[in-house]
């Protein structure tokens, strides 16, 4: 699939809120003829002589027969999401009437948009660049404080000021290195190397900051991975019940916004959590003992965090500080929880407070100190690193252009170091700057575009 | 519940668009606060110093976070929906956004809004009456183009109008008979009798026709109900595949709205069929010999319509014909259709033609005739009735007071025939504009309010 240019010139038209039952619904039109061909099918005021931003109540009639009342919104050109001439229609949350004033325009030669080709004509229009266009489709997708701030931060262009301005002096460099190619029979230095060489490690080392953002931002778009183990009886599915059950009160909290409960992930502070293998928990035989397993081995190595359970009322010191000692060789943040403290023997929460002062106690059953372990877990990840608003790659294509980019700009460095000539000097910026230009849509093709957008959800 | 007056002061909010994921979802705000309080979290214009029927594009914000960049609708009272300060956010159609913004302003003292909540704010700040109210329940729950039409009719005010006309009739009359209690020492009749008893019979005919018509707009909402019987083998099940696979072709024509598909229902030139144990239909062995097991007898005379299959490639006349006249000793409704006529002996089909001219002939296989067929059934439906915009009766509760008007109107006539005395005769006029009353809304209570609303989904 690819968007051609005249097809630039069509008016479009989609649902823009989801499908269902609701109160309201609203069709979304763009294009030059948006406003015209609405106010053909519209009654109440006179659509063309209205101020943009404004609403009007009227009727929509196919013909004699009355489709329904709704309200429009005008939004003119250039003063709208796409740039265009923009007609919102908010009619009754029908299925039959949504279908009705679809065919209607469909009719009049308004063609149904593609997923994604609203935001992609605010792209072409100059509204906002790629990243940022790919911004407003995680924002939507957005299902934790953190994934959404990053969103929303890179929809506000946060992250692609980075780039560009990183772009612009690349581009200056570029020119002055294509200017000695003009000269090359002079064997004239434009573009002095020592601050060529600078500037580009100067970008490498932002280049490599995103990149390494990049883990970060997998784990706010897809959650940490996390494993809760422990001995048999530990309490380990009693912990996560009772942590999901606090969870699930408070998303129902507000009446009407209940939505599929995913067994498996955990939102805390704004961190989505991601359990591991959670479904097999509830019947694992998984100790310190069988970690030589493979699998199971292997299940708290990709983990992010590990919270290991102890029993206290079923456990001793010696014991737990060898199943401690066997812990930190998997190389895994973990946190040492000491569960059932309500029946536990005192002394050994004495020796184990004295000999680990880092451990937590408390006690799921009886759902004591479950706050202080949930602050404890959002220390262990590190959760300042997004709530500072830093830029945070999230998005898989921008992870490959900088990925590329970086070697590009290693092959730059290893050409000043080996006095390379100024054309395979050229063509190394080039791509770099070719690769950061992907980023931001300064460089595209209608294949990138066409893949880009039809990820995104009709209406959009 | 029941909703007191007290609760008529908050400011309310919910959610008007369906739950989902999509472009935009629309949260919606009344009361009188409204628009200061969205004012407070807003960051754009001032909302407050902006006239109605205004869009303005900003950022919702809970302190220092930005929760969204949206577009805000203003609506001052009274020209909104509600007649109350109406504030419509537009925000990016993700769960967390809309979650984070109805929080945010529960936290400032707007209350989530029941079902209906808005809805019957209209009504009680006289944006409509009662019918009315209720036909926007049943305008986002029609799904065929006859309960549009019929919804529709009812919102913009079509029966009641009838209904105030018929009241504001008997209430004079009441008003009458009433002053005749004031003088009874004296014996004066300033109601005459005669006109009286016009009166009650031409409003009596009307009421009679209103519940005669809830057949109908039962038909209308809930579809009409169809059998498809034939000899085993005669292509039933192919017919109704055939008919419910060209339905579907339409259905998902436009891109993007496709819905659950029915398998019972069919939509034909805009009303439903709702086809009576279809699924037992693929195996049926029914005949038109085993109509006297009692099942099947029971099932053909509820339908309000018998498509009866013959397969003319194994039949001959006599057999049709005995067919046929058992059929007409059920009384219901019903469609000789001659199928597979493609493989049909051409004497046979020369014969049918001659005796029974209403006989349509198709072969469901081949798709052939599909449309005469379509077109016949609709003659059959009588069609015409709910074409022409009469107000047609669909709400059970209107049924229910419509009939008990009626009862008390019958009671009148009663009572002018035996001569009763002023206050029985006004017992019973009183009692029949209570019922006319309360199909409108003009008498209500808390509990039938509260019934009626809570109904409707939330947010409208």
């Amino acid at each position: 699939m690819s968007f051609s240019l005249a097809e630039r010139d069509d008016t479009i038209i989609a649902l823009a809120t989801p499908q269902g039952v609701g109160a309201i619904a609203v069709i979304r039109i763009s294009g030059k003829d948006a406003i015209r061909l609405c106010n053909d099918v519209f009654f109440g005021k006179n659509l063309e002589e209205q101020l943009s931003h404004t609403i009007h109540l009227g009727t929509i009639r196919d013909g004699e027969k009355i489709i329904d009342e709704v309200l429009v919104s005008l939004f003119k050109a250039p003063t709208s999401f796409t740039k265009e001439n923009v007609v919102e229609i908010s009619t009754h949350g029908s299925f039959y009437i949504v279908n009705q004033v679809l065919k209607l325009f469909v009719r009049k030669g308004v063609r149904l948009a593609r997923p994604g080709e609203f935001t992609q004509r605010a792209f072409l229009n100059g509204q906002f660049d790629l990243a940022q266009a790919e911004a407003v489709a995680d924002l939507i997708h957005s299902d934790s404080e953190s994934s959404h701030q990053a969103a929303l931060h890179q929809m506000r262009g946060g992250f692609s000021s980075e780039i560009q301005e990183l772009r612009s002096q690349l581009i200056h460099f570029a020119s002055m290195i294509e200017l000695e190619l003009d000269f090359s029979e002079e064997d004239v230095e434009f573009a002095n190397r020592e601050a060529l060489r600078n500037l580009v490690e100067r970008i490498l080392r932002l280049v490599e900051e995103l990149i390494l953002s990049f883990d970060l931002g997998n784990v706010i778009k897809n959650g940490v991975p996390t494993v809760i183990a422990g001995k048999p009886n530990a309490g380990k599915s009693t912990l996560l019940n009772a942590l999901l059950k606090e969870e699930k009160a408070i998303v129902s909290e507000i009446a009407g916004t209940t939505r599929d409960y995913i067994e498996d992930e955990l939102s805390l502070g704004g961190v989505i959590f991601r359990f591991i293998d959670t479904a097999g928990l509830r019947e694992t035989t998984d100790t310190i003992e069988a970690i030589g397993v493979s699998r199971t081995q292997e299940k708290m190595r990709t983990a992010s965090l590990i919270l290991y359970l102890f029993d206290l009322s079923n456990s001793d010191l010696e014991e737990i500080n060898g199943d401690i000692a066997q812990l930190e060789t998997l190389g895994v943040p973990f946190l040492k929880v000491g569960n059932k403290l309500d029946a536990a023997d005192e002394q050994l929460v004495r020796d184990l407070r004295k000999a680990h002062p880092d451990m937590l106690f408390i006690s799921a059953g009886k759902k004591e100190n479950l706050e202080g372990l949930t602050a404890r877990i959002l220390e262990l990840v590190n959760l300042d690193k997004f709530r500072t608003g830093n830029t945070i790659i999230t998005n898989v294509r921008h992870y490959d252009s900088l990925t590329k980019t970086r070697e590009s700009l290693l092959e730059v460095l290893t050409g000043l170091d080996q006095l390379v000539t100024h054309d395979f000097l050229a063509m190394d910026i080039r791509r770099a700057l070719h690769y950061l230009g992907e980023i931001t849509g300064e460089v595209t093709t209608d294949d990138l575009l066409a893949t880009i957008f039809s990820k995104f959800c009709i209406g959009k």
